[in-house]
């Protein structure tokens, strides 16, 4: 029983974080996100409360797991950069997530995460002045994710931006500008 | 009278973005963008078709707007980076609406804007290997944006994240950063 609904849980967590993805939290509709799981709406509310609790949980889930898929390596940050690239590369849905949440719900992203805590202590030694480990984190984020939250009218300047070679010439990109950036002078 | 409906169409293109920005496009009420440029619907949809044809002209315009105040200086990218962090710090709508952009029209953002290809072709000599001038290009405005776009339970890790010094001090990590980043080996 106990493990049933746990089960129906995380079927509703993956049909949320699809939704949401899609959809944003105005746009999402919790009889599609009910459907999807074979589960109803009922049990959703029992389950996460009101669709504004259950995105914010789809959203900590998402981010939960890629800190857990891709953890930082403070002895190769550049290396960490490029799984990070492919993470994003195989689950659009993060980044997705953490858009509109950033658009429709800024508190969501704003309570303090102890992920993020524990990364900034990871990264100390790693972050050259003038870098706090904040700035260096936000940084190397920024340069993984950059290919994916760029206008396409600038990606596809080279070519197709999803053909496999592109992405491999941009990941190298990444990578060596990470290390160029953290190299300590 | 040409000089007053080009007058009524930019408090209308002003409206526009401001009320997009804020709420996306799904989200945006076109009463309420007339009522901010003391216009109408009616005028609203004789000067740019339907709601979405007047989001990708507000969209254009805003981005215009970024490309015409910080242009690419070839010969200091680092710089520019800088001026583009105090461009997104001034005027958040324009990361708000490309992210909506992005998520609810990815095709305005699509087709080949002139302003990005006469970018690439400038900044063309200082991309080093193995960036191509757009690797660089992505890369550069990925570090210049980074901050803005990043979850307020990482940035706020090292205090206020709006708070002036924190700002400039992050403003120094990504000048350097882009510094770093593209100096030839």
């Amino acid at each position: 029983m106990a493990r049933d609904s746990e089960a129906t849980r995380a079927r509703i967590l993956a049909a949320a974080i699809e939704e949401f993805a899609e959809r944003g939290l105005a746009g999402a509709r919790v009889d599609r996100i009910a459907q999807a799981a074979s589960s109803n709406v009922r049990m959703i509310y029992a389950y996460f409360g009101d669709k504004s609790g259950l995105f914010d949980i789809a959203l900590r889930t998402a981010l939960r797991s890629l800190a857990d898929d891709v953890p930082p390596r403070p002895d190769d940050l550049p290396g960490w950069a490029g799984d990070v690239f492919d993470h994003h590369r195989r689950h659009p849905d993060v980044l997705r997530l953490s858009m509109w949440a950033q658009l429709e719900r800024p508190g969501a992203t704003s309570e303090p995460l102890d992920t993020y805590a524990d990364k900034v202590d990871l990264v100390e030694a790693s972050a050259p002045a003038p870098f706090t480990p904040v700035d260096a984190l936000v940084l190397v984020y920024a340069l993984a994710q950059a290919w994916f939250l760029s206008p396409v009218g600038l990606t596809a300047i080279d070519g197709d931006p999803n053909d496999a070679q592109r992405l491999a010439a941009h990941r190298v990109a990444v990578v060596t500008a990470v290390e160029r950036m953290l190299r300590p002078e």
